[in-house]
């Protein structure tokens, strides 16, 4: 037998390499590789676990599935004690479990504990949890644990997740595109729905499961009613039914004006009773097809989209009028806070807040209000939104982009968490005991809480158009189970089942990761510039445009560079926007002492010679911190071709070529910035920066009429 | 090591399974599945072949990769004359081997030699070919062997395509979007262009070259300008790039009003010199990416396309102006021929040939006319082109469309080859010896002539939407290799490479594929009708169509149903469209004693009671046919239930779901055209037909705003 086994082992590598010809799985299988492992490993051969409902048939799929990459073996299932791996919900625990029935008792529905017990001399590990996807949470928790700690065999876990609602919110249109998608088109074949389930709608759900991600909404905030008709719906439905085993719930945007539009209505306005009763039917329809449907997104008044503003009604008309339909179905409403007046020229950035924070305690229980991380959108850093601060009886839920619409679509490595973390980890200095925006959007409300990410998926071999770019998706899920995580920790845990176990591997491109993010900054919008992106796509950079419309869409206006100097006052002085902050951190960002560097020109208009920390003027700092941003390009480069030996080479290949597209438009970026800002400052470029290959005209002459991701304008 | 080579068995079996849990890659592996086979094959052993060249380092990895999979092993590449396998060009072939020199030598460039030899007791293959790219085809055809013929060790082959421009065209928008494209979304990711090199690229032109496809054109025929401006340009050269070792060069097509819109000349007038001298520089610079850029393919005047007409000018002074300057580079034109007037009212199938038979022997040495199947548009079934046998001094381009627009999208199994060979089997009956339409197309010239598809490929997991509209990708490469091929035989060799070996499954299989296409026809568009289907989208039937603004894109304009009958009278007394063939095929067509009843409203409009040869009248014989094209989709079903245990639970169900949709839309068909001929013929349904479900005004109702692949409209 030791010979057969050995035997086992070489050829189990043989038969793995092979897998590695199929070239594209690697990128396909997101972090569920469950890479084959040489360490013996015994915990899932007999595994206990009733198979009653889909969703402990998913679990059984799953353990076969891991087991038999990683280890070359399927389980056997049985239902005798005698197994290694017990799956048990609390209520089916034998007396002797008693004190893991407690523990788990005491966490939600979701929540699971993992842990090792000894039992007539063997060791075994019970999954425990209320519910049937609280099993799976457990499951997938530790499949990764086995990922991670392959020599691992005692557990002793308690989770649960921190927010109840953890959402992807699809910008996915129904002719297939995707706004601000970069990695393909939308997953959703509405054509071929409801008969055909695509192998990705099992893949997608899986992944979502694997971190905690238990709510999707469908379609574009910019909604199109139709949505809402049969013909949608039962195509929904199939999708609903295709998620629901993974624990992950259906949602769909509504558009304000469908009775209008598919409802043969001559008003949306939401204090007509007629239009109350269409929703109500609307709504009931829809369970019909989907009794556990999750509730409607609402982009309303915002960016032309229809809204109660235009029937003279505000926010808490038309958000509760949504509320009470669905609230006798147990359904909620997100009602977006991303809105900015097409004839308010005031800073945009406090827009938001002064339509928002009047209201605060007025919405319905089962609404929240979705609020972006930051008062502009979505930036490559911003200053965490003030409504967060300022609304202590309403229910927030956070908003981030995993999509990069603007920091370099799906060709630049950017880890996001950072992002995340910075505005997560911010105090509001608010009055209440927990004020950081995470305490801020988990604990006020054991009912109804969440967080939304815009999803960067798309149908893209890879899924998210950059391998990396899977990272963004793994970590908004951990980040949405568990607000306090920490972006590093989550890195490595993605890279370890990704990529490679190896922990000069996992050290080295961990560090660059985390790097990432604020080398986007530097190389796009250093120093609290933003907004300076290019019209329409927002792609590639645009300093010098100032023809659009409407005040607040030129890049000129946020960075209202002169030649005296550059930056967006908004202390007192300004625009004042800092006022909407608590006194502590409106003096913090407002004090030129205090404000960090990073946020300069989000709050100051300063001189172009004013002296900063380091004694250089803003000038010179503003070439340096770009051309530190291409620098550390570079160096991820340099980096990355150092892990050549430790990945496969088509994954490895494929960032490179991704990286080299980053390196080409990071000097883009810093060159068209700064040959715009220097026709403004007349300053000599410093030292440090390298000139600017290409005249100013050329970057202004650059034209993308195809890049992706565009807005449809209908 | 009998032990040993068992546990190998044994355990490679397991590696196998494990292969299939990587769900994804059957589908995606097309025909290049390399099956595993058990049967023991050391042909592959030891292989001679210089890797000189980037083409034989693909033959290298190609050998690599399918000895691997079928039998567990990698080759070993050595340069002794002592392997199982020997890949030599002709020149470099020993004395010993020149019968097989002579062989080679007979053939084209691109034809090769398989053969068994034996030499001191050992037995060898030796592959030959004048070109690397011969060895490189030589060799998929030995692996087709290999799979096809698992047994099969002598081998003695001779082969060479018959055609020379063996192309796909790809309605590829540069939004990414393509036009009649029903399988996702473009291949060509331009945005990461030049620098990602997708895996897609590689296993695209790898299974291409599998089946002899030498040729692309890359993007749509209702061209954008832009794809001939630097910016693209870069981009088009890292494709060619790619293609370059797989035998594939790469064309584009060129907007005729290019030299306005990318050129600012002020006409795009062939005859003026600014504009020559344009097309001149423009090409010499796409040349300089491209040294063996293939040549330009125009759509003018056609659907709004500019074209020299729009100058007073006529297709000979717009083709010819273009082959002048492509002529010094070896580039070629391929004009097309499917033109209607906006402001011609008579009968539309017979325009085409009116505007270009008087030009026969007028084109260029290097402009090939590039002809539709048929005189209307790629309808399930239209007799030949006439042009076909009216053009003796032309070179004359086949064009079929692979995508399915008018054949049920990507959601619907037919299986085209049928439609292709009916085609090229037609004789025209013109004065020339060889006069079928194969022959007129490959045998005029052995310097040019070509066969172009319009490509039903996409950015979807299975490549073309429905794993059976790989079949037609497939065919279409063997039947541009060789025109006079049998369907039959390519429908089975299809199916041995991509799902089984297994001759019960084969057989049954090859025949519902064989059947499938009168399938399509008869829940269409049975006795010769045609072009009845949705407005824009040409999704589902729309026979009550009459509001279009030009007559010829109305339904009512094709089928011409009133009380007294239906049909399109294209005989003497009719259109008199008939008088553009031979005067016996407009004899065979014209009588109704003769003309096949398939073709029969093609070509004669006939009262409702029109007895027919099975003695029921025209009206019960087309609800006759509509029931039976419904009831052979409903044994596809059984049939395909019959064939699980055969293959793969993946594909096999979804082949299943996609056949769901293909009986629900079979059934929409028949109901929704029957309901309407009814309301216009008020005679009572035939006994054997059943019932529509809804009524007339509901079908008429059904809008498909968002159905896939509809046409831009820039």
């Amino acid at each position: 037998m030791k010979l057969l086994n050995k035997y086992i082992t070489f050829l189990l590598f043989i038969s793995f390499n092979l897998i590695t010809y199929s070239q594209i799985t690697k990128d396909y299988d997101l972090w569920l590789q469950y890479t084959k492992t040489y360490i013996y490993n015994d915990l899932l051969k007999n595994i206990s676990l009733d198979t009653n409902n889909e969703t402990e048939k998913v679990i059984k799929s799953e353990l076969e599935l891991a087991s038999l990459k990683m280890y070359g073996f399927k389980p056997k299932f049985t239902n005798t004690g005698n197994a290694d791996l017990i799956l048990k919900k609390n209520s089916e625990l034998d007396s002797s479990q008693k004190n893991i029935s407690e523990k788990v008792n005491k966490l939600n529905n979701e929540g699971f504990v993992i842990e090792t017990i000894k039992n007539s001399g063997k060791q075994r590990i019970i999954i425990s949890s209320k519910t049937s996807i609280g099993l799976l949470y457990g499951t997938f928790r530790l499949l990764r644990e086995l990922q991670i700690s392959p020599n691992k065999k005692e557990f002793n876990i308690i989770d649960e997740p921190k927010l109840k609602v953890r959402m992807l919110n699809h910008w996915d249109n129904l002719d297939g595109t995707i706004e601000r998608g970069y990695a393909g088109n939308s997953l959703w074949n509405w054509q071929k729905l409801p008969e055909l389930i695509d192998r990705r709608y099992i893949d997608y759900a899986r992944a979502n499961a694997s971190v905690g991600i238990n709510a999707v909404t469908l379609n574009n905030v910019n909604a199109n009613a139709l949505i809402l008709t049969p013909y949608y719906l039962e195509k929904v439905k199939a999708l609903a039914d295709t998620f629901r085993p993974f624990g992950i719930k259906v949602y769909l945007t509504a558009r304000f004006s469908a009775p209008i539009e598919i409802g043969n209505l001559k008003t949306a306005d939401p204090l007509n009773t007629e239009v109350q009763q269409w929703w109500n039917e609307k709504t009931n329809e829809v369970y019909k097809y989907i009794p556990d449907f999750g509730g409607y997104l609402v982009k309303a008044n915002s960016e032309g989209q229809p809204g109660p503003q235009n029937y003279g009604r505000n926010h808490v008309d038309g958000a509760n009028m949504l509320a009470k339909v669905l609230k006798p179905h147990n359904g909620i409403v997100m009602w977006r806070a991303f809105v900015y007046s097409e004839t308010d020229s005031s800073d945009r950035a406090k827009q938001a807040y002064r339509e928002f924070v009047p209201y605060d305690g007025k919405f319905e229980e089962n609404v929240l209000v979705q609020v972006k991380n930051g008062a502009i959108d979505f930036q490559p850093r911003e200053p965490f939104h003030p409504i967060f601060g300022a609304m202590p009886q309403s229910k927030l839920m956070m908003e981030f982009q995993i999509t990069q619409e603007y920091l370099g679509f799906s060709s630049h490595l950017v880890f996001l968490p950072k992002l995340y973390e910075e505005v997560l980890k911010s105090s509001t200095k608010n009055k209440e005991k927990e004020n950081t925006v995470a305490q801020i959007i988990s604990s006020r409300s054991n009912e109804l809480s969440g967080i939304a990410g815009v999803a960067n998926i798309g149908n893209d071999l890879n899924w998210t158009g950059h391998p990396f770019a899977q990272a963004n998706w793994y970590s908004f899920g951990r980040l949405a189970w568990n607000p306090e995580l920490n972006s590093e920790q989550i890195a490595k845990e993605w890279l370890q089942q990704t990529f490679s176990n190896n922990s000069d591997f996992v050290a080295s491109i961990s560090k660059m990761m985390i790097k990432s993010r604020e080398s986007v900054v530097k190389y796009m919008t250093p120093l609290g510039l933003h907004h300076i992106m290019g019209t329409d796509h927002h792609y590639g950079p645009g300093p010098w445009v100032n023809n659009l419309a409407r005040p607040e869409w030129n890049p000129v206006y946020y960075h209202k560079a002169d030649k005296n100097g550059i930056g967006f006052d908004r202390t007192s002085i300004g625009s004042n926007a800092l006022s909407q902050y608590s006194p502590e951190i409106s003096q913090y960002f407002g004090d030129l002492k205090s404000c960090p560097e990073e946020y300069l020109l989000w709050f100051h208009h300063l001189p172009w010679d004013y002296k900063m920390k380091n004694d250089r003027t803003l000038w010179d700092n503003l070439g340096i911190k770009y051309q530190e941003g291409v620098n550390e390009v570079r160096n991820m480069i340099k980096i990355w071709n150092d892990s050549k030996k430790y990945i496969d080479t088509e994954r490895h290949q494929e960032i490179s070529q991704l990286l080299e597209i980053q390196l080409k438009e990071a000097i883009w970026w810093k060159d068209a910035c700064m040959s715009y800002f220097q026709s403004i400052s007349n300053l000599p470029y410093p030292k440090e920066m390298e000139i600017p290959i290409y005249s100013l005209e050329y970057y202004k002459s650059l034209k993308f009429p195809y890049a992706p991701g565009i807005k449809p304008h209908w």
